[in-house]
């Protein structure tokens, strides 16, 4: 059934990792002392296969922008046409992932893969139709169509790797995009429907239930197909989607390290990790969102998120507000001094007992 | 008894605040998305009386250098002499703050309040002693020397404000500096002394049962003084954290937001707080250490940190590392458009039951 493989991914590297933890072990600060931010070092010199990794030369956000049928059912607070106006302001730089890349020195890149307008054709040669289908009663795209958008994800995750990408960050635009995310997640961790359900970026009581709804029938078409990750993306995914996965996948494919977001690409995650196995190895979970569904995701992957804030926007805003931190963990192993280099004495060891 | 006092502290200004809040609203987000990041910006906003916030122009690390009588009862797992080394790695750019500040775009500052060993001219001018004293058995200092080090802090606060630092950064560097922090935490929270023992930057099960001890006894010397901010700075704290304690309460006066580090400068706020009432609302916690003590300070201060990475380095480590989020917070209110400006639609209301 499944058309589209990818060939094996690679671990990073052991030895630039042992380097790593042993550099930090030289320079002038107690070992470990730097906690979350030594792991993502020594994360990042396995990444790229060298110790002291390299300062980021081209981090770059993407975002895969996309609509989906089932927005007309209520499950969010905001109307289809703001997908389309949202790409519209990420070209202009108004939009909260441009302001929050600027300050992290990342640029930004929007795809369109199945908005529901026209968008400007900077952004729209990969999309593959207008609107996902409204997965709780339909499929959301026919095979060629899913076919189609892994491989775009994919051939954009190529092109930004060839011109230079040392790190991307993945980003969703779409309104409704957190119900079909929740609907893989489920399918994929074997959860219940209420326990995935959120709130997205802000509904009522109401449409918290109409959204359970819509999940719950959704995901009844879903595990059908749970175990083949191409027609699961197919029947309860989007175009999206399925670019955010196969954009995942390949990124790992060619050893580039990830920054994830929220909800929408951690679902997007939890199906790269099956067409691709290992891929999460070349992941780091930028922000845990409030949508529960996101926590289930992080879980299946073992992964453990930097940030905590609160955010629930997408658009990769999650992931590129982690990025400062991900360049300071490089920088300290590649500028911190040694303890050698600064003539430094190092722990006493063993202290005499005095008092 | 003190001889020191503050004048009142301002209040973050009120009607900058709701402006900062009402502007949240109309930027093209769902109002609220960006959680924390919405809360800095709208407390960034209070503190410059205007909204959007200025960005930052000169943001700036103190490091506060101090070593302790306390050190050599085998409380830390490095030598005293490390303090002056580590003065020195501040000086030529090597330690982790200066890395860390170097890419959150902030410069650093070290002042010797009382390092045991002799430093550079340029870092002495406000040293009042070697070493205070070991507070387990005697005073960290004489009233002139409290008196004189809780100036020092005040005239450097006010000299980093008038230079133009518009948001500072308070570290702190000294060989068993944790020590005399927990027991000023204990003896201001009312805690037990085995309640804020911590491992400081990383030392065995004896040097905690050392620690504890040492803790115990100088906790009986200040209880009788806690009431007295500056007794209790003069009695079992030190020239270090009688400086930080005089440097964030004179932020305060300034109305110069301030970023916290870890257990040492949250001890100091602690006293700073009870110097010049209010001055809290002036600082947000960058980041929790794993020290317990710290836990309590932030607690009492109603304080809730930025970042949680299991940092436990000091130095401004853990306050320089949530600077990109606060700059990242300004910029927002600053730079993002508006639902008009950009032509978007806002959400939905009310949607019609649908299904």
């Amino acid at each position: 059934m499944t058309g589209i493989t990818f060939p094996p991914v690679a671990e990073p590297d052991e030895q630039a990792r042992r380097e790593a933890v042993a550099r930090h072990e030289q320079l002038t600060k107690p070992a470990g002392s730097l906690g979350r931010l030594e792991e993502l070092g020594i994360w990042l010199a396995a990444c790229q296969r060298r110790c002291p990794p390299r300062p980021f030369a081209r981090p770059r956000v993407v975002v895969f922008a996309g609509d989906h049928g089932v927005a007309t059912k209520g499950v969010s607070a905001y109307p289809t046409e703001v997908t389309a106006q949202m790409v519209g302001n990420f070209l202009t730089g108004g939009a909260a992932v441009n302001v929050l890349a600027g300050v992290a020195g990342a640029s930004v890149r929007v795809v369109d893969m199945a908005v529901a307008a026209d968008t400007q054709r900077a952004v729209s040669e990969f999309k593959v139709r207008r609107s996902s289908g409204a997965i709780d009663v339909e499929d959301a795209l026919t095979e060629e169509e899913a076919s189609t958008a892994i491989t775009a994800g994919r051939t954009i995750a190529d092109a930004e790797v060839d011109s230079g990408a040392d790190l991307l960050v993945i980003g969703d635009m779409g309104i409704g995009n957190t119900t079909p995310a929740a609907v893989l997640v489920a399918a994929l961790t074997g959860s219940e429907p209420v326990a995935v359900v959120g709130r997205g970026t802000g509904i009522d009581d109401n449409a918290w239930m109409r959204k359970a709804t819509v999940i719950r029938d959704a995901l009844r078409r879903a595990r059908a197909v749970s175990a083949d990750p191409e027609e699961l993306l197919r029947v309860a995914g989007g175009a999206d989607l399925a670019a955010m996965a196969g954009f995942l996948a390949q990124a790992a494919v060619r050893e580039t390290p990830v920054l994830l977001d929220g909800v929408v690409a951690g679902s997007a995650a939890l199906v790269a990790e099956e067409l691709a196995p290992g891929a999460r190895q070349w992941w780091v979970a930028g922000h845990r969102s409030p949508e529960p569904a996101h926590l289930f995701a992080l879980e299946q992957l073992s992964l453990e998120p930097v940030l905590e804030l609160d955010m629930r926007l997408g658009e990769g805003s999650g992931g590129v507000t982690a990025l400062p931190l991900l360049s300071m963990a490089a920088r300290v192993l590649v500028e911190m001094a040694t303890f050698q280099q600064a003539g430094i004495s190092g722990p006493d060891i063993p202290l005499p007992a005095q008092d």
